[in-house]
């Protein structure tokens, strides 16, 4: 049956507004909607013409609340929808001047001063041990990994970006770092345990580094690790290295020179330090959805934005790799434990959040395969910092060394 | 002696504006100066109060002037003396607003539109190719190269940084590749008969493009070559890649979003890219006597300036490596070439030009290794280009399990 006219043209609003994209749209039970030229490859069910209207009047802030409140349904791949209506999605879709207008206003109440961090910090991260643990890997690790082999484990892949970012850092026994915003602290031990380095890690979500502290108490490790409660702008004392894995994020483009300052105070000249970061491969914002429901206060940004953090001390950059693949395969480990552990979390924090999480999981692996998400690690020393490593074979040539002597022996 | 109170006064001005260089300054043959508290490492014998007064006014012209004139003589290694001075220079030295004024002047004089360009180019790479062949390797590569291993000759180095480039783009027989900038054509030819590449090669230096022709047809590549003595601006038709090496220099900070835009319309959303070029770890001008007397119209840009080239089409950032140490090296190589074949250079160029070389050749060894100068090689691909390589292991597995294997069979 044709929809009838009303809802046929907010049908075709909608469509203009996101692209023509391959999708059926069923509308209640009865009226369905696909665009002129293009074979429907999913179904996406919305309940009523009210669930229509918010999609026609704020695209990316209606489709995520009504898939979370359960108003809209998408039958089959969930990510591989996404990632057809993003490779479809126009170009400079939400780039228009009243969107720029929202998102910079959002920008603006969401913002990262001390207090404004902690509570967008605490939004996101103080969810509990418990519901991290039942879809993170058993270190409880909460960044990219890096799947050196296509097979490894997830455990693994975390285990092998720790390595690469220790080797990466060519990190010595007894070197200090400091790490700011360090999780539940897995990295920190890392680096202490298997490189001998001397490390003081901050974060301000207290449910983290308070597990942080039990476990370097269980290792043995707390001579040699300090987990401690507070912002990165407290960030005092001297160290040859600096490392921060997924917390560029969470600092704020207004805050980036601040935060060279910060680098600048802990390592001076003559360090070296790495930024783990998601960015994006042209200046833009996450998604509203995301930054209202999921991440209050986030930024990704380009490597050009980012480049302000550095540039302003004249740190030198040895290198920067982008894991974008990286990410989506992680994301795509979460998202099916996420998917395995529905029940439970559905139980405890009820089905708007799981929807919700399963959105923003199932996004985030289809913006870094297909949409304009990137994972850049950047390798950073100072001007009066020990010459840097000559090549980067050092950081494939011992596995593949041994990999090399397994298979001639054998 | 002590030096006389205005001769005196004046070498002091010289070292308020250069730093506490390690230096002892003698003036004619009588009077000398050392700045309180440094051991002097080196000497510089300066002719007369008139070449001093020129310092004072302008210590960036006025030294490289009168180098080059033989008014200043630097006992001892040259390239040392100048890292020393970068060691000591102050930090915001040529930062201050006349000098940026100044600067900025220059940069507009000089401007990069096609007229200026093509004047520029030819003021640089027409002093005719007898001149580079006394001191370039073999194959006349006039960029940095890749020493992949410490101990490996200029020449090799040369090809060891063309397969670098050619693996990094994972270049496919039958490809077309466009080149922007080509020099004498080595890197064009290297990726036609090594990689089975079509390509068109791009320069506006006519001596470069006559020479490189020449190579095509005696090596038999006028079939998968062709060169065209035409500015990047116009180059047009569809390729597979995209690449530049030692040409962004020549852009022009002005003319980076237009540059974006011819790499867009030759390789759209599909494509991939890979531009190597000199950079700084902060926006900064090159001295204006390398750009007044060597290289008019040239600037190097930080990581970030050099993103709106990439950024304006929403390209993807793959890699980034930083070949500071290995430019150093083959200025170095370049420089020990010059100064063996002084006597044919002095001969037939002059005295001036010979001892202008050998301060810019010596300062980029001493730039790269003590200064702010850095080398880029950026890796790119559009928003619709096939997966990225999984890790960067393939630049460096293949030579390094030759080299396992051979050792555990030996």
């Amino acid at each position: 049956m044709r929809a009838p006219s009303l809802d046929r043209r907010l049908l075709e609003t909608v469509f203009r507004a996101a692209g023509p994209a391959p999708v059926r749209v069923v509308l209640g039970d009865r009226v369905w909607f696909t665009p002129r030229g293009v074979s429907a490859q999913f179904t996406i069910r919305v309940r009523d013409r009210a669930t229509l209207l918010a999609l026609v009047r704020d695209p990316e802030i209606g489709f995520g609340d009504a898939y979370a409140d359960g108003r809209i349904v998408v039958e089959g791949d969930l990510v591989q929808f996404l990632e057809a209506a993003y490779h479809t999605w126009p170009d400079d879709g939400n780039r228009r001047w009243m969107a720029r207008a929202i998102s910079r206003w959002f920008e603006l109440w969401q913002n990262n001063s001390l207090r404004g961090s902690k509570r967008n910090i605490q939004h996101h991260y103080d969810l509990g041990n418990d519901f991290y643990s039942l879809w993170l890997d058993r270190q409880m690790i909460y960044t990219c990994a890096y799947f050196s082999s296509p097979e490894m484990t997830l455990e693994d892949a975390q285990i092998a970006k720790m390595d690469h970012v220790c080797r990466k850092l060519r990190l010595q026994p007894e070197e200090s770092v400091v790490e700011a915003g360090c999780g539940w602290g897995a990295l920190a031990l890392h680096m202490a345990r298997n490189y001998g380095a001397r490390v003081k890690a901050f974060n301000i979500s207290r449910e983290q580094i308070e597990f942080a502290r039990r476990r370097a108490r269980d290792e043995g490790l707390n001579g040699r690790v300090e987990f401690i409660e507070d912002d990165y702008r407290n960030i005092h004392g001297r160290f040859d290295a600096f490392v921060s894995v997924g917390m560029l994020e969470h600092v704020g483009r207004t805050h980036y020179e601040a935060f060279g300052d910060v680098i600048h105070r802990a390592i001076g000249n003559s360090g070296r330090g790495l930024l783990h970061f998601i960015g994006r491969s042209r200046p833009d914002h996450f998604s509203r959805w995301i930054r209202k429901r999921i991440f209050p206060g986030a930024h990704a940004p380009s490597l050009g934005e980012s480049m302000r953090v550095l540039e302003r001390h004249a740190y030198d950059v040895l290198d920067v790799e982008n894991l974008r693949l990286h990410y989506a395969r992680t994301c795509s480990e979460w998202l099916a434990r996420f998917e395995k552990a529905g029940e439970p979390i559905a139980a405890r924090y009820g089905e708007w959040f799981r929807r919700a999480w399963r959105l923003y999981l199932a996004g985030s692996v289809a913006g870094f395969s297909a949409d304009s998400l990137q994972l850049f690690q950047v390798l950073f020393a100072g001007p009066r910092a020990r010459p840097p490593a000559w090549t980067r074979d050092h950081l494939y040539t011992s596995r593949d060394l041994e990999w090399a002597r397994q298979s001639t022996t054998s």
